[in-house]
């Protein structure tokens, strides 16, 4: 192996273990530092979601370092939502209108077991496990770490440091704190939050309701979501207000409240969640937060990576894959900048991500509240009818936002962005202009929607939108 | 005097001596502590713009305390833009169709020092200066100061607390670092900074060049502006990126490269400007940053306004117009909610008043990228001599964004925002579609764009934008 240089990673969490593994297969010398104990080795998926969507941007990384196979064997296929009703009535709502498209549930442990386990096969690689890292000298590239093991602090330095260490970065910490540079960051709260619940599989060990699809209770304010896992259980998440509403997680404070409220809103899910009360109250509430920040960079030092520079909001499931896709990006950009400092390399790669960070970071906002405001509205059930149509009649000639966001890997979020808001926007232009409606021909509706969305999509660069 | 509650206010600049001395009218028990030293007393402007755009919103807030004619001997009024060419070439847009409307330039000192002066003269007002926050402890309503005369540190407590201690504000910090609720944050830089220089009057103390407007050397990527003050002389200022452009801040390091640039760009300016090399040099480069938070408030205790909830950037000459807005308001809240405890008050204000420092936020980032994309494109010409004349003609029936913003202290920034982007929208799309051409009658065009601007409202509100 000839020469390469050393890289820290702070962080070995899905991003982080994928980086290193992606870098180790170009030949540098790579050392993680990881806060938390192994997980391959104890239990620590307290507080976090431990199944996630997993969907074509993240298997485009999974192909770039050949695990393509091995993550398909950990996945559940989606191939809808299964809405329920308060009545609980049920209704499978597709997630494309082409057949092949689809999204998966995984689980965030195996997962991230398997990149750690294929990165360490490098000699290249090594991974320290139990490092916090406190702060990160961005002028001297060096990091200072707490052992959790022995109690001591020991400095690290390297050719340069990557962060990969989710929303709480201590590397963007330090920029923030440093203020040697004028550093744009923004942390915003919803007023929601969210709390992991599950239902367990049946004494055989089988699923108690569908199992290849993502369950949804939408109830406007809030909502309950299942995702399958392999041993037939379901990870289910409430998310609900801290503070308004009827019900909020301020006032859901006894056994006796928690279970009126699900008997209330979510009956169906409350019969196969006899363990419900107890996960209510074992379980943490988490806030949802969306950050950005920029520069990702100082010089060639140091660089944020994966939630570390844009943590987003669950709405869309997409930050899993995004992280994963940042990866991808980095590995093109390296493509790209042979020879290159790392300065170049990372201003380069921030230029050429960061629109379409914002643009998943608001794209999932957008989610959240189509969620709650919209889910009722008759235009806009029109509008998800109309889509469905167009995309199974004609699956080469249209594409709705979802799909663009999460079936098109080689499209950026920025660019399925604009597209898919120009193309939302001309069909309830369209409806509520009385133009089009769910029962003329499939053909007439697509040359409508695609006139009124070059329009849309004009108006906007004219006026500089 | 019946009893009332004391109020401790962080922060004499315009806001919080506006606010005293309005507190101090409604009958509060007000002690205002001051970082910097008394200005009346001391030279204290450098660094920070010496003159402002004063205009309706802010007057709204003069008339409030009764001041509205006191101030208006500190005002310069500036009918529109004095725009310089390149080439040297003037010529003049006014602000507005309606010839009674104009804004002002108006010297913060001056101004600062007479609100100072009139809060003074209640005797439930106290203003201690050299006094500097460190931190605010909001669950106990108490601040820690810095006392710069004798070295000593104190503690003072208060029934509330409010700061308006500007863009570095204590209080936000101490919510920022606190971590004791989720304290939602942002801080943005634009790529480019400013710096103060000067035209000096002549020896007769005459301006050098037209007095009654705000002049302007727009040049796409960077500019130069100059406002009048009283004493015959001008407030330059110029906005240029860091680093990017053949001419940056970064490289301007040599008389001899400013010179040049000023050459280059701004002839006549640089006549009129001999003391430009030794401005430059002393005077410091100073960043351009958008705030936004949320909460301003911790219960009844603590409250941000000002800068310190939502500091903007300059180009639409709306900073201290909003933060006077701010003391109106809030004033405002109070007559709705006499009786009321601090936290209802602090909350109530919030949620009127959070939704238009936003829009005010975005309308001047709108305006930085007009100033710099729009400026030479014909079609953003045209607009503006329609909207010109349609203020002309049509007084009573047409405001431009410009005008809503600026002149209609009663309709409130978001309404401005949402009505004046939609207005601009409009003219765009019917001058790009050759719907409506300069030559046609005004009450043709008049017509035109008030249905599509209808129209493109109604496709917002459906779409849920």
């Amino acid at each position: 192996m000839k020469q390469k240089e050393n890289i820290l990673i702070i962080g070995a969490g899905l991003c982080g273990s994928l980086l290193a593994l992606r870098l180790a297969q170009r030949g540098y010398f790579v050392n993680v530092y990881e806060m938390r104990p192994d997980l391959r080795k104890t239990d620590i998926s307290a507080g976090r979601s431990i199944n996630l969507a997993f969907s074509d941007r993240g298997n485009k990384a999974m192909k770039l370092v050949g695990l393509e196979n091995k993550v398909k064997s950990l996945c559940i296929p989606m191939h809808g939502r299964m809405i329920h009703t308060k009545e609980g009535e049920t209704f499978l709502s597709n997630y494309s209108g082409r057949e092949h498209e689809y999204i998966n549930s995984v689980s965030r442990g195996e997962l991230n077991a398997l990149l750690l386990t294929e990165a360490e096969k490098h000699e290249n690689v090594n991974i320290y496990f139990n490092r916090k890292c406190k702060s990160v000298d961005f002028e001297n590239t060096t990091a200072l770490f707490k052992d959790y093991e022995d109690k001591t602090e020991f400095v690290e330095d390297a050719d340069c440091i990557i962060a990969t260490d989710g929303a709480g970065s201590a590397l963007r910490k330090s920029y923030y704190l440093g203020k040697k540079f004028l550093f744009s960051f923004s942390q915003n709260y919803l007023t929601h939050g969210y709390k992991e619940l599950s239902i367990l599989p049946t004494e055989t060990g089988d699923y108690k309701t569908y199992k290849n699809a993502l369950h949804i209770w939408p109830r406007g304010d809030f909502m309950l979501i299942a995702l399958p896992n392999l041993d037939g259980s379901f990870t289910v998440t409430l998310f609900l207000s801290y503070t308004e509403g009827k019900y909020n997680f301020n006032n859901l404070t006894t056994p006796e409240i928690v279970t009126k409220f699900f008997k209330n809103e979510f009956r169906d899910a409350l019969k196969i969640m006899p363990n419900l009360v107890e996960d209510f109250f074992k379980n943490p509430t988490a806030a949802l937060g969306t950050i950005k920040c920029s520069p990702w960079h100082y010089k060639g030092n140091t660089l944020l990576m994966g939630d570390a520079a844009h943590a987003i909001v669950p709405f869309y499931g997409q930050g899993m894959n995004a992280s994963f896709e940042d990866v991808v990006e980095f590995d093109s950009v390296l493509n790209q900048n042979k020879n290159a400092d790392w300065q170049t390399i990372f201003s380069a790669y921030e230029k050429t991500r960061k629109k379409d960070t914002d643009a998943i970071a608001d794209l999932a906002l957008d989610n959240f509240n189509e969620m709650r405001d919209h889910v009722g509205q008759a235009i806009f059930q029109e509008k998800r009818k109309i889509e469905m149509a167009l995309e199974k009649e004609f699956p080469e000639d249209y594409t709705s936002k979802y799909s663009l966001v999460t079936f098109n890997e080689n499209i950026g979020y920025k660019e399925a962005m604009l597209k898919g808001r120009a193309q939302d926007k001309a069909i309830l232009n369209l409806l509520s202009n009385k133009l089009i409606s769910t029962n003329d021909k499939t053909s007439t509706i697509l040359e409508k929607v695609k006139k009124e969305t070059e329009v849309i999509l004009n108006e906007n660069r004219i006026a500089g939108l």
